[in-house]
């Protein structure tokens, strides 16, 4: 049967767990990252799931992600604010339990490759690690901060530094094909998924519907 | 075998829509919403598929999105900062078609919900056209656009206002399974993707790996 839920009803309920799984499992399914970033004074890494990361744009090559007030305490975030550097890194669906073991409140002294079962992958030119079992990672370099008063979050802004793949997973026209990446996706804070192989389509005219692309 | 894109490869690539498609489908796999909206002026409704709808908070219940500049001309834009509503709508898989179709560019004078093969249901209290065939949607009231000067970006922040769905797909913790809902994501500019059953596991401790949860 079909329901309703207005604001009133969202702003009155009772328990405030249930508020943030409807409302944060609204917003849809989405990448499961992990989001590595290094302690330069205690040489402590940090590795942590987020699910906000979006595209800003491609010239240059910018993209954002959300830190919420209430992940205490925010180490990734610290340690963006200290020296500038995170990484991105995309870990295939059958890392999903490792990576949702990234999202529990580990002490700052220590790492969470360590605690979840990761490999760090430091290399020249970048301060955080990539993670070395994701076949997709990007290092990012910290562009600027727009806190949002709202709700006390905080958006980042990074760019895009350097790109690592285990293989090649981008097409002629420069597209990831993630059929052979196999991603892990996150809907609100503690479901995970697998996705589906891809369909392309053909650039969308005003005139006529799209048509499935043979070559992808 | 394994490869590596620097920034000075991609700040080089002739090609911009190369580069346009690699940096876009990076970010992963994202919801394939579209957003509907209003112009009260010419009674014309909008319809267009967005991929950077992100959780803000839930209380009070936000999300933002990101509008391109080089969407041009931006209805979507300029309908929101004229009436200040806005619906999103999650569609099933099989719809990807049509939904691709919405980002053809329209004239002003067309709406997307019949030049895409969808229907418009309006609801008393908001202006903007929900998808009658969206079995998940809600309506958004603007609540502030936050511009990103670095490339002529602009987040549009809003609160949730009505959820509709066409049957309760949450769940008894209030998490929204989607294995019903069956939603239609993409990656890049024009692929698009099924999900799977999604998997959830009880909350994350320091101490110990996650369990998979029986009872979702």
């Amino acid at each position: 049967m079909a329901i309703t839920i207005t604001r009133d009803q969202i702003d009155g309920f009772d328990d405030d767990r249930y508020r943030a799984r409807l409302i944060n499992s609204l917003s849809g399914i989405k990448s499961a990252v992990l989001l590595g970033t290094y302690n330069e004074e205690t040489k402590v890494s940090n590795l942590a799931v987020f699910s906000s990361l979006f595209h800003l744009g491609a010239n240059p090559p910018l993209m954002g992600f959300i830190v919420r007030p209430d992940i205490s305490p925010r180490h990734t975030l610290e340690n963006i604010k200290n020296n500038g550097s995170y990484t991105v890194n995309i870990l295939k669906s059958d890392k999903m339990v490792n990576i949702h073991h990234t999202s529990a409140r580990f002490p700052a002294d220590v790492s969470e490759f360590d605690a979840c079962g990761f490999k760090e992958l430091f290399e020249a030119g970048t301060i955080a690690p990539f993670v070395e079992e994701a076949p997709l990672k990007w290092s990012m370099k910290l562009v600027r901060i727009v806190d949002i008063p709202e709700n006390g979050t905080h958006m980042i802004i990074g760019s895009i530094e350097k790109i690592l793949m285990a293989k090649d997973f981008t097409n002629d026209d420069g597209q990831i094909l993630y059929d052979e990446v196999d991603p892990c996706l996150v809907s609100g804070l503690d479901c995970y998924h697998k996705v589906g192989k891809g369909k392309r389509f053909s650039y969308a005219k005003p005139d006529h519907c799209p048509t499935e692309l043979v070559r992808r």
